[in-house]
């Protein structure tokens, strides 16, 4: 019986300017997930950490994406999945996107590589429907396409694979609870016409920095005048760390997908780990314990490392 | 005495969704201006035009231009302008910005070529700000650059050269008056931040399209849910234009500038004549008189045709 153990990296959603459009796969952390093929139709779902997510296929995010791709293709064999999750829960670092990517990918691998990645996405969107109550591809895009990607549509899976520049990222996940509802309620509807106008005018100059690996243009443009003013109020120490960190030589960066993890991209290793430093010591003074990340943008996302 | 003539091509100012911050040089229609540099500090301007535009210097777009550089830079020498404009004043297509951009590249290349083209914007933009106000470069932008250009910003002067894709652009001016300032005043202040994200996702794959010639993407993306269903009011048939274009083969295309201006983007010159004689006859239907261009998208701007 053939089986696999795939890699699967953490995502950052929300690219600053680029909210709800632009997401980043990054190398740390990572889920593993090992997959076999069975001859009977049933989903086994079984975890190896200790985050007491359910098991039961119709409750797990990974479950309901390979129960649709079952249901899809009318399949009589099932698939048992031990996942080792490593991207906590909450931490706005695509965790529910990891095991939604992660199980289309297994099973699409097992099944002899029959579905687009855009079908991937596609099926993939299921897990992320469970884990937030909305389908939405900005993390399990980069997952499975790797580098950073654009979302021009999730209804009709318009998903646009950037470059992948070479350039360090540091996250931060302070152990704070920021729920997506509440991150999602505390928008406002409205908004000026001309501040839309200042974020389109970054947008434009991000994606055209990361095109050409402008990491000047891209610094110019990772500036958020519509929802970090907002949302970075649900993280404690916020503008600290990212003023520090704009000290400290980063290029940009700020809140990744709803929260409360905090990222900084800088095109030095020697800054990125500073800025890591400085994100733990900042916590550690009010207590808060966080986990720190440094590792560079990941161009290819999801890897097979068992074959 | 030395003298020079430049061409100077019409842009395309609010590149649909990019509303503010993209634009584009054609090469119909264009102005010409010759330059002579005089031993006195006079500033002659005179029109071959019918136009009937002001020839006193402080009341010229291209006079306020001069008058500035020789401010700047403290200069005992004149210029004498004469310019035979053919982009038409009103028409949506950067008439002014021609005037002011030629003006500054004019005088760059008389006096050595002294200035850099950031430099040359923030002068040109002293001529648009008597013809509009507002002291803005998306159309200067591109008659200076060529191409597509990005005006991140118009205060600190961050200009980002984009691709020149090998595209045909139909153009066509109906003879009806539309504002700059009506077209401002009847724009929403605020809009909605669903909006908004559809706007930038359009944008950002714009942007992605024109740096990588997908011109699939381009089509995709050329939407504007923002200003061009509010602007459009103002145009007679603007509907029939755009939904006729597109299915003759358009990519896409809305209002040039604030209009009253319409222009189309397509891959053929074909398709690009088949718009421009469908263009024209549906202004003749309603006894509009209208004149059509059609031409590629011009990668390099002004140009210095004899010297």
């Amino acid at each position: 019986m053939r089986k696999i153990k795939l890699k699967i990296p953490a995502t950052v959603a929300n690219l600053v300017c680029g909210f709800d459009i632009l997401g980043m796969a990054i190398h740390e952390p990572y889920d593993e997930m090992e997959f076999k093929l069975l001859e009977t139709p049933e989903i086994i779902i079984r975890h190896k950490d200790s985050f007491g997510l359910p098991e039961k296929p119709t409750e797990n995010v990974a479950g309901v994406v390979l129960l649709k791709i079952q249901e899809y293709l009318n399949l009589k064999k099932g698939f048992e999945v031990i996942i080792n999750k490593k991207i906590k829960p909450g931490s706005g670092l695509g965790s529910s996107a990891a095991s939604a990517a992660g199980a289309a990918i297994g099973a699409n691998e097992l099944l002899g590589n029959i579905f687009t990645k855009e079908e991937l996405v596609y099926f993939a969107m299921f897990g992320e429907e469970l884990a937030s109550g909305v389908k939405h591809a900005d993390n399990i895009a980069p997952c499975i396409f790797g580098g950073i990607t654009l979302v021009k549509s999730s209804n009709l899976i318009d998903i646009i694979p950037l470059n992948s520049p070479d350039l360090l990222v540091t996250a931060v996940h302070p152990q704070v609870e920021v729920k997506t509802s509440d991150a999602r309620q505390i928008l406002k509807k409205n908004i000026l016409l001309k501040d839309a106008i200042e974020q389109w005018g970054n947008i434009a100059g991000l994606v055209a920095g990361i095109q050409n690996n402008d990491f000047g243009l891209i610094g110019r443009s990772l500036n958020d005048v519509i929802v970090e003013p907002i949302r970075s109020i649900l993280i404690p120490r916020f503008n600290d760390i990212k003023e520090n960190s704009l000290e400290l030589g980063a290029l940009g960066g700020g809140i990744s997908g709803s929260g409360p993890s905090i990222f900084m991209i800088s095109e030095k290793e020697e800054i990125a780990q500073k800025i890591a430093d400085m994100m733990k010591s900042v916590y550690n003074e009010i207590d808060i314990e966080s986990f720190v990340y440094v590792s560079k943008i990941n161009p290819s996302g999801i890897k097979i490392i068992e074959n």
